[in-house]
């Protein structure tokens, strides 16, 4: 369950080995602790011509306590500044002839990024672009944004946000996304491409606990990704109603105890489970919300091999029954305005992977549930997106054979596997009431892992 | 230039030695030759309950000279059949609780594939499904797909097409697309989801000259995928415009004259050059039908490393001069109804890559001119699509050293690098007359690399 090469690499024997062998130099990782500072250094913030976001952003990053850069006086300073972060507004970016602007701003700070930085480069959808000249430059941005992801290293991550012209976005739609980003909270999140909407987005009082009062639903909470995210929903203020099947009763307990939530004993695959949860969470909260559909299962064997149940069961348990689940609780209106889904995709549900017919398929499902569900509960404040790690390390990823883990696990851009904690974050984030305006977003944590469709 | 291992592993000897050492296997792939029959096998249909699709599937597959399966007398033979396609019609699973069926109809046929074979599941767009469940299970169907394409192995590709409901949709619109599939032309074509919708499609007389009479303008056609590109569209019927700089102009006159061309040397980059070549056009052919975009440079540096000179020239060649070309001969209306514009991208423009932040900048915005120009020459009834090769054996790939080449070869579902003639079958079918119901595509020719985003 842990990466004892990573954890070697990083003492200070391994960093002289990795250097002396030229062995692959996983950093370590900028990981979220209530309290931190968003970034470990100042953010340098530039603009194209035009741009319409720059404003609004050094507005929340200046709220949130970052400094900001100046760079005429870096550019006066005797030693090279570092950045705790770049971010640049490429709204006005109309034309593929001044993408120039892009690398104007990074070419000269390409290696002035601190390790685990950030980088930032918001866009406007190309769908809402006026001409196919500036979509099609809007759309350019993210070759830039995944290259640098490979190519900064050191932990740094790159990130494409794309935000809406809509006028009735506000500079909070933004906020929680801005925030997510530069903290440690996303730190095995890279590559991706977010878009964030108009929908309505309240910020919390305290930063530090955006999911105060809020009723958190997490199916598949006894073990692994779903215990570390009932430990971080509860630590950012969440009253946690954590979910296991009853043959996991007692490590669900154990968590629910440790967090000061509830547990509920149920298998979500018996036909009465969605009326009786329904039941459950009117009667004790009279509400959720959030739901999160992590709970989800693997029965691998190639086409050829694999026995019906092994389908039916993948499925069921990854994919029909959070329809199920999602029907009852939003046809007794137990999710208010406000309420948000997340679900849990994968890599494989992207890419497709050899003896995962079912669950590469119930995982592609999930996709399609966030893509059709999102714009039909938008009328009624509901946000609704995915997760889909990539390579983390669990129980389930230690049982791999360890030349296949190997490369499992340094085949992506921060050269290591990513942890339960990580998953958990990027789900916490999407489930903050600050979040509405990011909706039917499929957010993957894997580090930018290679793989892909 | 060529893949030795390849060679070699597909010689007896080769293949002895491969068997007992466990080495990797790549299968030889059918590759398409005027006059061969669609597939080397019957093809077994089958259909979900109350799907849509399966007779007109059946009409074409008849049409097109290929045996369909009887699966019940097949079941009752001494030895078991084998197929050269399986098809399945999707779009009457209109819920997750009945993907079984997919089940259902590719377990018991999951060895039954001939070597070079064909999987093709037919669905319908989520974005045209009725309700959400309908789109989620329609999503699922990728998931599917993926994963058979990364398993079936020996040479077998899986495709996805998702086919309008539109009333205007006819058998025609399908058409070209299941030929091409089905045939040798999609050799290195695998795990892809294709769009069909309800262009005007019109069938060649003789469709194994399906661009017959057809004025088709190639950039970049000295060498490499431009120089199989000109040749396999004169093949098919086309009368070929090559283009190419004037530095390559020996080259790129021997590719006109084997194929009966004309050869234009032009700077793309020159600002008159848009205005030149549409005169040339207008003078000499009236008109162009289709303009394949093929010119592409790189000029790899980090980013750091960069000089700006890099970055502008990649650019200005790959993505900007493609845009100033396509206004010029659309404002001038040079072409005509059913014309065909392919621009290439690359897997670079998906996923990024380290020491492309130029290269991966413009080939990521020619996705974006793809799904922004597309909707818009809809009305002219003009399509708009892209390729993205993979790893293809050029004199370029050749070049990269060993161990980094074998990686790039290797890392895909048919275990090694594509052809420049795989690239150029995928935009001959694009720029087939036939094809105007495919519009709005990025179809990669990767073999199904790993490698995505």
């Amino acid at each position: 369950m842990t990466d004892r090469y990573a954890s070697f690499v990083q003492s200070a024997a391994g960093r002289a080995l990795v250097k002396r062998l030229g062995l692959p130099d996983p950093p370590r990782l900028r990981r979220h602790h209530p309290g931190d500072p968003l970034l470990a250094g100042p953010a340098l913030l530039g603009s194209a011509t035009g741009g319409r976001l720059a404003e609004p952003v050094a507005e929340i990053l200046t709220a949130a306590g970052v400094e900001l850069a100046d760079p005429a006086a870096d550019a006066a300073a005797d030693t090279p500044q570092r950045y705790g972060a770049l971010l640049f507004d490429a709204t006005g970016i109309t034309d593929s002839t001044v993408l120039r602007q892009l690398y104007d701003f990074f070419h000269p700070q390409a290696r002035a990024v601190l390790p685990s930085g950030r980088v930032i480069v918001l866009g406007t959808p190309p769908g809402e672009c006026a001409t196919p000249r500036e979509a099609t430059a809007q759309r350019a941005l993210e070759g830039l944004v995944r290259s640098i992801g490979k190519e900064f290293g050191r932990g740094i991550t790159a990130q494409l946000v794309y935000v809406t012209r809509a006028e009735s976005a506000t500079r909070t739609s933004l906020e929680s996304t801005l925030r997510f980003l530069l903290s440690g909270r996303s730190a095995y999140v890279s590559g991706q491409v977010i878009r964030v909407g108009a929908g309505a987005a309240s910020a919390p009082t305290d930063w530090d606990r955006p999911l105060d009062g809020q009723v958190v639903l997490v199916t598949g909470a006894a073990r692994g990704i779903g215990a570390a995210l009932a430990k971080v929903l509860a630590r950012d203020g969440a009253q946690v109603v954590a979910l296991d099947v009853p043959a996991a009763g007692d490590a669900l307990a154990a968590v629910a105890n440790e967090i000061g939530g509830t547990a509920v004993q149920l298998d979500l695959t018996a036909p009465d489970a969605p009326t009786r949860l329904a039941d459950h969470l009117a009667s004790r909260h009279g509400r959720v919300d959030v739901v999160v559909h992590n709970a989800g299962i693997t029965r691998d064997k190639t086409l050829g091999r694999m026995d019906a149940d092994r389908w039916d069961q993948v499925i069921d348990v990854n994919l029909s029954s959070q329809e199920r689940i999602n029907d009852v609780l939003l046809e007794r209106e137990l999710i208010p305005a406000g309420g948000r889904i997340v679900a849990v995709s994968s890599i494989a549900g992207i890419a497709g992977n050899r003896g995962q017919t079912n669950y590469a398929t119930s995982k592609a499902g999930v996709i399609g549930l966030v893509d059709s569900l999102a714009p039909v509960l938008r009328e009624r404040d509901i946000s609704v997106n995915a997760v889909a790690p990539g390579f983390i390390e669990t129980r389930l990823t230690a049982r791999i054979p360890l030349v296949v883990r190997e490369a499992g696990r340094r085949m992506n851009s921060l050269a290591q596997g990513g942890l339960p904690v990580d998953v958990a974050e990027t789900i916490g984030w999407l489930a903050w009431p600050a979040s509405g305006a990011v909706s039917g977003n499929v957010v993957r944590v894997c580090g930018q892992s290679l793989l892909g469709a």
